[in-house]
């Protein structure tokens, strides 16, 4: 071709170049090799241009596991390095990442559709989620290669990654330019050999995370990140939120009635109607609804309940602390609120200060914060102004994280784990236990977002809030329950588990589930946090699972796609939770859904029986039950039904049901549930191991604990589900 | 309040924000007010940091009009200058521009959505639109306020505009923060008391265009580019685009089949086919479709008809320029074509000698530049370079500006107008004889650039292509028959105006009543031309106008609007066209319309009966013409039925329409419809006067012309009809 000889003649080409007063050298051999560090086992970095102070890594929850990350193993460098180039020109840090023609790219923050991120563009910012894939609750600027490793762009800026888009005319694999007029395998968008991207800033660091596997690169970035979180136990219990004005008395008399109806409650969330004043908030109680709060707190804490508090950020003129705060607030306001700078610790200390004092120390179990997203018309401008210096873009990639470290401080200073809810996160949050949710209502959107988030070290939770009917309750409910987070959003409809009598105890069945699985649950979190493996896992991350997803050719449409466009469908629909479960939620309206199982035997949740290996199977979807299965060797320990996590008393008798029909075995993990002391090692490990005689039949035996914690544990059922 | 006490005391603060290690001072007295430079009459400059090389207006067709700016009289600042503010702070330069609470504003692009851009954020780039108001094909960062003003960011990158969204906690109409618990007059966005604005850049020009009204800014702002475009007579005539494919013999086929159906053509359009190779170009003539190009098109120029080429600006290997223009291209291709770097002159002057010897020297009339927009996954990236130094965001900004530029020089070095049509342009533009067209194809967001386009200094042309019903087909080419291109593209569809035989003959109704209106149409673009008015119109910018658009109050929904966010909806569906003429589209299934008729008597077009005064009137849509209103006084004179204007002969006999009861007046420009002679002086205008006597009998004349050129109309005959 033309331009490889153009190529071959630098100096000739740079004579030219400076015969038309050329400013830049575009060529590709002008951008640097980087330079690689390892930084953690598996783990490496470099720095493209002036390192910048403050990172996403800088409000990471927890230094890296170094240990965790050790005991993977040794690897090597999972790219050509020779291959990855970057510099900065211009106003931008720019990066360029070599990509395969085979290689399929997931990740690139909390996204509500699709999964395979190759062949679009991506201006990834913190923005309340609509549409598309660009305005994200947490813009994660981290994916993960189809091939095993991944690349994070350490950066708090907005950033633009073209993930396998553009040619460069320079690029080692430029593919024959074709005629659109004759040729037919012209197409709109030729096969790029490149992930770039780039960030308006001085540099920007790149870190690459080894396989072999592409979960064993997600499981380093959560370790890199300090292990993934571990809510206490009564975190995965039910949690309701109430109407934004309810008082006292109807938070007591609700919680009433869920011991009357007999469904399961721990957690009530109050929303904005417990503050005095929000939008912009005053963080404290509102004197008429909630005259006596710790006398309160006391009544629901006796109830088994436990209180989260919906706040926003932004402070009213009528807070105690706007006098104080309001020297470390930024220009702009939000809802008129002022908005302070947490990245100065004053700020900090002044918020945390007054929550110890006003909710912590009257049995607060943590908080929701809202509003740390968007949209644009409401939070403050781009060019705000910040005491710190912090740009305002930053400040709104980061905020959610900013408020996520403080409240993790505050709670990690009296000894008390909490578990929340965050609007907005970003990268560096696997260790803070707080789930996202979203304005967003679409149920398939969720299960998306479900399955995405397992690329991006946040947690997510496709909270129920109403439905158009029944039907859609209990899809959505079945959904939530296999979620990290359980919750019922009642603040705007006023909704119950019980709203729609047709549904309510297939509703009450799948609650009781979800709690009776707190065993199962609970090992999958501790996984996450000590071993970086994600409690929800997309497909693609599964051993065995080789689905491609399908592409529809386009057709020439001069008014609907005059670039007949192909489209890609990616099977987004179903996922793993914890260990061994593969779920695949059912939708409004659907008789029948298909199940993709990976390779390997799998067995119906329900009944044991053998429902397929490595196959498409079609499932009847007219069953009020959610369809689940289960792994050749799956063991999943249950614990009798109860209504309330905080009221299990020990010893707590397990039902462990196992799977298929061979010999296999897990592990069981426990704490106290409740405190950090499990970072200092108080917490153990039981080995559960099913074998095999030689006349085929299973029997089962848990080990003694392993570990400087007696597990709340006693007596066991076994249930040989598949024999 | 208590903030108003802290603002008292800045000594206080600042005390306080040292002792914080603040680093940036964020108060609004620390911005400095901008001081403002006279630049023309009624046209203010003022430089928020350092000055930028290259503006939007360095791409300007011409330079300011400064004597018809002079002409429109004397004026003062229209703003309180003491309230603008500027400063770089960071990598931004920022803006604040005061606004009233009851200000609306309008433009800020080629919007298809609203008219009234106040309490949005618009994040201006330019990309293929498919929706929203922030990815446009002119992303113009002008806005018109309603209180007679223009403001202009002349800065080339992308910007983001606050368009009265946004509170600093120091404005100086600071509202008072409600409480969103209990106050029923708590707003998710509370009133703003400015447009606030930034860029990632070393600094900004903003421009300031004096009224008093509102259409003054737009006519100042247009003058201040150079006046707007003026078009050659035969780019007012029927254009038609042949399938991509079509030949030589199939082009001159169609040129009969016009003819033999006594349907107009003036310009017939090639589409990517006459390309030897096309995506990426070669801009040369495909050897078998069109094997003796300089035959062909004098063939077509016989016959009437004037050609135009279809080409984007991505060069392929095999094209003839390859080699030369290599050199000044950047880094990354379009379509695997090299992209040309046409702020380097070298660059251009290859494309221009090509164009001109192979193209202009045998007659070709123009282009259609396509592909200078979006998308992002096949445009050069964010992180492009460019020999020149360009940032690639800004050379994406300005890549339709720099080609119509070039095409510009040329043309008017062979002392030719040409018209054609551009995929993206900009600020700066209005001297550029190009309309801008879209794939975006919805027929009432066609009437809504159509109306928006008036405060951007842009053309548009809501060109037809396909439609699903006879209906649509009609309603759609009544639309672009009153817009400022009338064309038909079939390159996907190969559609022909006869293509619904069912409207055939209302569609040739209705292009035959566009040809007539030549002079009419003419001299609207002589006004745009020499007094900056544009020919299409914003009901807002006409006198007597004063509709306000509706409001509906929001509702609280948990999933659909958990805001209870407030709609509000603009009237975006009827336009001025001309000096008088009031087009009210219908769109597909409509049974009746709402037409708002200005203060002042209007008359129905084609009868000229009194159609309403001041008034909202409900029209009939039943009927096939498309609903036209004259104002009192209104004069509009027509031509004899021509199926081309290339073959118009003088003395051209004119048939004066006459609208009202009362005496009025008007002028018809004229000159040779061809050449740039009329910059040099040879033009001429007639003054069309309307008497009225005692009796109440109307009675015309037409002047002598004024001006060095002898009009080509002769004969007139005179219709009063409304007596």
């Amino acid at each position: 071709m033309k331009h490889g000889v153009l190529r071959l003649i630098p100096g000739f080409l740079l004579t030219i170049l400076c015969a038309a007063g050329a400013a830049v050298d575009t060529g590709l051999e002008a951008m640097p090799v980087l330079q690689w560090e390892q930084k953690a086992p598996g783990v490496w970095s470099a720095v493209i241009g002036d390192a910048e102070e403050v990172t996403y890594l800088t409000y990471a929850g927890a230094p890296p596991k170094v240990d965790a990350l050790a005991k993977m193993g040794p690897t090597a460098f999972p790219l050509n390095s020779e291959g990855i180039r970057g510099v900065v020109s211009g106003k931008r840090a720019i990066v360029r990442v070599p990509l395969g023609e085979a290689e399929k790219l997931y990740g690139l923050g909390l996204q509500f559709e699709g999964m395979n991120r190759r062949g679009k563009v991506y201006h990834l910012r913190m923005d309340h989620y609509s549409s598309g894939n660009e305005k994200l609750h947490a813009p994660v600027p981290f994916y993960v290669s189809s091939d095993g490793y991944g690349v994070f762009f350490n950066t708090p800026h907005y950033i633009s990654v073209y993930a396998g888009v553009g040619n460069r005319h320079d690029s080692p694999a430029f593919p024959a330019p074709r005629d659109r007029n004759n040729d037919r395998e012209w197409s709109a968008q030729p096969v790029s050999d490149a992930v770039e991207a780039s960030v308006i800033a001085r540099g920007m660091e790149v870190l690459v995370f080894a396989g072999p596997t592409p979960l064993d690169a997600v499981r380093r970035y959560n370790l890199y990140c300090g292990g993934g979180c571990l809510p206490p136990k009564w975190g995965f219990g039910f949690w309701h939120r109430m109407r934004t004005h309810a008082d006292d008395a109807e938070v007591l008399n609700e919680i009433e009635d869920f011991r009357k109806r007999d469904f399961p409650l721990d957690v009530i969330g109050l929303e904005p109607g417990w503050h005095s004043k929000a939008y912009p908030c005053t963080f404290e109680w509102d004197p008429v609804r909630f005259p006596e709060p710790a006398e309160f707190v006391a009544a629901a804490r006796a109830a088994g309940v436990r209180l989260n508090l919906w706040e926003n950020p932004y402070v009213s003129p009528e807070a105690g602390i706007y006098e104080a705060i309001k020297p470390y607030c930024g220009s702009h306001t939000v809802w008129l609120g002022i908005v302070p700078d947490y990245t100065l610790p004053e700020a900090g200390a002044i918020l945390k200060g007054q929550h110890a004092e006003e909710h912590l120390s009257i049995g607060v179990s943590g908080y929701k914060i809202d509003e740390v997203d968007g949209y644009d018309f409401w939070l403050w401008p781009d060019h705000a102004l910040f005491p710190s210096g912090t740009d305002a873009q930053q400040m709104r990639q980061t905020y959610g994280l900013q408020l996520q470290k403080l409240l993790m401080e505050m709670f990690r200073a009296s000894n008390q784990r909490t578990y929340g809810l965050i609007r907005g996160s970003n990268a560096g949050a696997s260790n803070y236990p707080f789930a996202i949710y979203t304005d967003h209502y679409e149920h398939k959107g969720f299960v998306s977002a479900l399955v995405n988030c397992s690329f991006t070290g946040v947690l997510y939770t496709p909270e129920i809030r109403s439905a158009k009917s029944p039907e859609e309750w209990l899809r959505r409910m079945q959904s939530v329950c296999f979620s990290p987070m359980v919750q019922l959003n009642g603040w705007a409809d006023n909704t119950k588990p019980w709203s729609f009598p047709e549904v309510e105890r297939e509703v009450r069945e799948v609650i009781k589930l979800r709690m009776r699985m707190l065993p199962y649950i609970y090992t999958a979190f501790a996984r996450y946090h000590f071993e970086g493996i994600p409690p929800i896992r997309a497909m693609v991350l599964e051993p065995g699972y080789a689905h491609e997803g399908s592409v529809t050719a386009g057709k020439l449409d001069g008014a609907g796609n005059p670039y007949a466009m192909a489209t890609r469908k990616d099977v987004s629909d179903q996922y793993m939770f914890g260990d061994c479960l593969l779920v695949a939620p059912v939708f409004r309206g659907q008789k029948s859904r298909e199940v993709i199982l990976p390779r390997g035997r799998w067995y119906d949740f329900y009944t044991g029986r053998f429902a397929g290996d490595g196959q498409v199977i079609d499932v009847d979807a007219s069953s009020s039950r959610i369809p689940l299965y289960v792994r050749e060797g799956g063991i999943i320990p249950l614990i009798p039904e109860v209504n309330s996590i905080s009221r299990l008393e020990a010893p707590v008798p397990l039902e462990v049901r196992c799977y298929g029909t061979e010999a296999s075995s897990t592990r069981l993990y426990d704490d106290d549930g409740l405190t950090y002391d499990f970072e200092k090692g108080q917490f153990c490990w039981l080995d559960i191991v099913v074998e095999k005689d030689a006349d085929g039949r299973l029997s089962g035996a848990i080990s003694e604990p392993v570990g400087d914690f007696e597990p709340c544990y006693g007596g066991v059922t076994w249930r040989f589900m598949s024999l």
